[in-house]
């Protein structure tokens, strides 16, 4: 297919359910009207073949992660996504794999509301960027740099599974259902990150693995953390066969959840966990830990020992 | 290089000297202020290694095209420049090449007060996709469909250079200096298109060829066009040793020049040249051909006879 043809194949399918689109796909850009006085949120992430999912990933579940990636980082931020543009490099033009990959990814873009209005593709090795626009109140957005010494720490849902999906798949064992779909399908929070705006103090999302991102949220903020990483939340659901050190790995260094990791008052849980609520999601909050005066992340376990993660659960596909 | 100090060396580098950016690169999002009542006008567009540009092409080059030909496509909406982001994927964390990519990058970003404001780096085949984001009053757009029947089609600077200079890269020869400069360094037509917003009455950018742009143009205005090929500026700094038929083609046909191709009202002469001329870019408009009924491109020489491109000038890298 040539890149015309696709074109107008993403652009058949490309339904543009939002009256604040004034121009979509077809021009040399799209034309957009924001709200009045609203700010917007642009966030812009890549996956490559082989990289960020493994070679031979079906392409639906490729649509559907290239733009769950990015509402995450939306959702971090506590805005309410609106639009985005795809650029679609692929080494063939195969029609099937493109349709394939719309699937996934405008399913995902319906549940959000998010209309695709522009981008390109082209001729290269797999690849799928996509950019991402959101509207937050002026104010409002969730930063990473806002934690203060004395704040509880949180996360939304449950840690481990990706991690634990892709320990399944490396090792050729079966994947359980659940776990495959934490890998193949993360569900952005926006709805909770949209219900933390006002709420949390700072805000990451989840990509790298917890202590990973909880450090680039401290460093933002210019605090230390500790974290227990027997209270993070989901160790139930992971394969008990692994044992307590790779449990403990996957769920504090594994990548992939794509939950939030926040920061908020210590007095405040009950308006955290109000918040959430409120956020209709099904999604609960867990407090795992608390920020602290000076730089770094210390971990423990439940007997307060500190924890160390080796490479034993360091599972995240990007290489 | 690793993600984090790539990211650092890039953020490091990319001042924002404008007040409209609330949170630049560092977060999962940037934040951003649209001017009130202005809509927002989003192009994106990628370029690979080896398909979009030779393998071992200067980084700097890499760069300043990059976010040239996101502009351009900027400039054929009548947008003004605010914000973009950039995904850039690596074999390797090279800092010096990174580097020399911003330096072209950024170069052309700081002539037209664009913010680098996010994005992300990732591991894979060289690749580079930019997000480009532009403002422009309601309903000033210059759009791909407003073409009318008895309106005169435009050209700006000159044609053909960028194909002359792949013809002589792809031959071996030397390039004419300017030619290079043409190919490598791509002046997008920003002032031109935004004094054109209210002139014109359809715009697209010239990067598949004139007349294959062109033929875009038409198709959405639902209108036929004819074109004068011997009209076209610029042949007399093409290499005379080429001929005429090639000289032809390489102006009608080839690529990557990313001048604008434009429509206007046929009685407008003097209002297109006091617009462009008020630009003060030096870039000058000339008249090439005619809006028609109907559908498709006719090209015509000098002496009225049809005129059919062959294979023989038909120059664009993009393969």
């Amino acid at each position: 297919m040539a890149e015309f043809e696709l074109i107008d194949l993403v652009r058949g399918r490309a339904a543009h359910p939002r009256d604040d689109v004034v121009l979509g796909i077809g021009d040399d850009a799209a034309v957009l009207q924001p709200p009045p006085g609203m700010q917007l949120v642009v966030a812009m992430d890549t996956l490559n073949d082989g990289v960020h999912f493994p070679a031979g990933t079906d392409a639906a579940h490729v649509g559907w992660k290239a733009l769950a990636v990015n509402l995450s980082d939306l959702a971090a931020m506590g805005a309410e996504p609106a639009w985005c543009t795809l650029s679609l490099s692929l080494p063939d033009g195969d029609p099937a794999w493109v349709q394939g990959f719309l699937d996934g990814f405008l399913s995902l873009a319906a549940l959000h509301r998010v209309a695709l209005v522009g981008g390109d593709t082209t001729r290269g090795p797999l690849s799928v960027s996509v950019t991402v626009h959101g509207l937050v109140d002026p104010g409002r957005a969730l930063r990473r740099d806002g934690a203060r010494v004395g704040d509880a720490v949180w996360v939304s849902g449950t840690l481990g599974g990706a991690a634990a999906a892709l320990r399944r798949w490396r090792a050729g064992e079966p994947m359980e259902a659940a776990l495959r779909e934490r890998l193949e399908r993360p569900r952005p929070r926006v709805a909770l990150g949209r219900a933390l705006a006002g709420v949390a103090s700072a805000c990451i999302d989840v990509s790298d693995g917890l202590l990973a991102d909880l450090g680039h949220l401290c460093a933002a903020s210019g605090v230390a953390a500790c974290v227990d990483v027997d209270a993070l939340p989901g160790r139930e659901a992971l394969p008990a066969g692994f044992g307590t050190a790779v449990l403990r790995a996957l769920q504090a260094a594994g990548g992939d959840d794509y939950e939030l990791c926040f920061t908020a008052d210590a007095g405040a849980d009950d308006v955290v966990r109000a918040a959430a609520s409120a956020a209709r999601t099904g999604v609960e909050v867990t407090r795992i830990g608390t920020i602290a005066a000076g730089r770094g992340l210390q971990a423990v376990d439940r007997d307060g020992r500190p924890w160390q993660p080796d490479r034993t659960g360091h599972e995240h596909f990007a290489r």
